[in-house]
């Protein structure tokens, strides 16, 4: 991104489709005919049982700098990739247009109007690769991340994939991680763009740049306090422990393993430690871990989970899937019918149906216009997206990160147990469209 | 990143531990020993027989940019991550250190070691993250690119994957692809920041919009001329490419077909162009391409694929797996020893063995220092680490975009033709560890 006196751009990341469109409807003058366009997905990754909304507030920030300033259009044009007059256009762009949508935090099943964008042609049409990088990236991470949390039933969750992910991905994982509930992150990026809380203590290196064990652990003690994590895998762990609660004693505050079969290896730090009278003492467990195998040491005594590359690939679903679909033209439903990939034209909201218990029973999605009514709410029902830009302003009350974190929470508790479980299976709720 | 008079900085896309271990160092009196750190992957992607390397000029654009600014002092210290002096380190931090790596474009193989980094440890440690992430990312990408490419057997491949990945990693995706032999991009700012030719002409959007498929082509070709690509499946292709080729005439560029069964597909569309007297109209294709379905497509009439997801997600191997070791301190050998994650110390180097008919033969990863011999090369070995950065300076000849595209394509040249299958196997050639 150039900066421009406004402050970055992030007006190039976009396909070179949008702009030949642009221009082609600038010269047959369809490009101010008023259209809706919608992102959804068609399906949720395979056997996965919902998705989440994540990403949505850096959508509104990223449309915000979406401005052509002279590098921009310098650009462009040298390229020649479109004509002066869409040149001329572009440098005056802003987004004028509506947009609603799913907070972040919400569920998301196959065909959930996931957002709506309400603008001329020209307006909206331009926006489509920059919505569907960011819904799809951060989606899919915290769909994953919500797994794990759910995996993980309450204990620390420690988001530390950077190094696995493209640099700028990575601080997005951590916000999406965040939002999914976990605890903290090792990027410290994501600690000043998000204000996410960030961890970390000591890697391998550490232990070997020093000449013995207990000389670096010695130095992490004076530097962090006795309330550090020690890694305690370099050499031998039985070993190392014992090193760790004589160099620190009992009130050590933690140990890392971050290799090897880690769930025996946590029993016997466990036992070894509480022999050791550092009861206190906790077990954290890193090295990739999954949301299968939190899982499975759910019953052994670990306080703490490091989660790294399963989190910022998304667990074997690394994008949403999400598309960006004109569905709506001067007030008539289009869509495209030549094939499976077929889309429901109309502009569409849609509504989350509840049993009296609150757990969720339905997603109805129906057709927003004349004459087109809302179906009626019951006591737990509620309709799901909210407005996120009026005439190209931020709309009141879109959720703080923290807002919606709690939103996912409770979210997650009306989910049928079945669509809880990590088995594949169907979604958690049908979709069903009016 | 935040600006700072120097330019963006690049310093928080960081680990935390990584300042604490530095913290700690500078405490005690070891960060200022000598140090090797070494950039390898102890395994390829299931299944995979070669990986590309990818991501070193811009690794070197963001050592260049590691600074910390007032912006990240004063994060850093509002965040309580390290203590006074190390901040005051930090501040003046600049790399003075020496790093020799694979160039980019060359095949690496399990234990190859791809980057050496040599500084004293507080320079090395703090580039674990920043490496990591940019080689991890545009490896992966541009070792499933070439995949394809070969698969693809001479035949135009445009990226078109930015809506599927976070929208930075798109722009770092249409790189990697480019360097692996795709012929062009979507992505605009992939054009700026790269100089990586950009194409691309029409969505489904396109037709909606307009009253009928007619209409739209006819606008499109009125604003890009008939050397445009229509797109033909909107409604029904054999009726969209009679349209096509009676609005554009037989000089009609190409048309593409996004969705459905590609293949039959193609050879009804050439059947079809070809009595229309379209015979020079080329037919791009798009629509969840990958590997396997374009070398599935090599017998059809394919001109040109669109490839998106599976090449932004790497494939199926969305992360390359390497890590960054210490593995030298003061010059002598250092390894983590209690699992299966063992590592060699030592500073190495590499060359890789070739048949006379040249054909490679093994990857020899042989210890460097004082009085270790380098093998001796046969007339089509090479010795494959180059300097890249020496006393933080980058070092001449490191290669150009274009000079790696090129360098890859000759690297594929001499891998064993059992090496170049998509089926799953071993590596194309063993690693030899001296």
């Amino acid at each position: 991104m150039t900066s421009t006196e406004a402050g970055p751009s992030t007006a190039l990341l976009t396909d070179h489709y949008e702009l030949t469109m642009l221009a082609g409807a600038l010269r047959d003058g369809t490009a101010n005919r008023p259209c809706v366009f919608e992102v959804f997905a068609r399906r949720l990754p395979d056997g996965r049982r919902y998705g989440v909304v994540a990403g949505t507030e850096r959508l509104l920030d990223a449309i915000r700098d979406f401005r052509f300033g002279p590098a921009e259009i310098d650009q462009l044009a040298r390229a020649s990739v479109v004509d002066e007059a869409t040149l001329s256009w572009l440098a005056d762009y802003r987004f004028t247009g509506d947009v609603d949508g799913y907070p972040e935090g919400e569920l998301y099943f196959p065909g959930s109007p996931i957002l709506t964008v309400r603008a001329s042609f020209a307006e909206g049409v331009v926006l489509e690769t920059l919505a569907l990088s960011i819904l799809n990236h951060d989606s899919a991470i915290a769909s994953a991340a919500a797994r794990m949390v759910g995996a993980a039933n309450g204990r620390r969750m420690i988001e530390m994939g950077s190094r696995r992910t493209h640099e700028e991905a990575a601080v997005a994982s951590a916000r999406a991680a965040y939002l999914a509930g976990f605890t903290a992150t090792s990027n410290l990026e994501a600690a000043r763009r998000h204000g996410i809380p960030t961890t970390g203590t000591c890697a391998h290196a550490y232990t070997l740049l020093h000449d013995s064990e207990a000389e670096a652990f010695r130095s992490q003690i004076e530097a962090l306090g006795v309330g550090t994590t020690l890694l305690v895998d370099t050499y031998d762990i039985t070993e190392g422990i014992r090193t760790a609660v004589e160099v620190a004693g009992p009130e050590l505050g933690a140990v890392r393993i971050d290799s090897g079969d880690v769930g025996p290896l946590a029993r016997q730090a466990r036992e070894q430690l509480d022999s050791l009278g550092a009861r206190n003492t906790r077990i954290v467990v890193s090295g990739d871990l999954d949301e299968y195998s939190i899982a499975a040491l759910r019953a052994e005594p670990v306080d703490a989970y490091g989660v790294g590359t399963s989190l910022v690939t998304g667990s074997g679903a690394p994008t949403a899937g999400m598309v960006y679909k004109l569905v709506e033209v001067a007030g008539r439903p289009v869509a495209k019918r030549s094939s499976h990939k077929e889309s429901r034209g109309g502009w569409k909201s849609a509504v989350r149906r509840h049993k009296d218990t609150g757990t969720a029973l339905e997603e109805v999605v129906f057709q927003v216009g004349d004459g087109r009514q809302q179906p009626e709410l019951g006591e737990h029902d509620r309709v799901l997206p909210i407005p996120l830009l009026r005439a190209g302003q931020r709309a009141d009350g879109v959720p703080t990160l923290e807002q919606s974190r709690d939103r996912l929470r409770s979210a997650l508790v009306s989910v049928p147990w079945e669509g809880l479980k990590l088995s594949h299976g169907e979604p958690a709720i049908p979709t069903t469209f009016r």
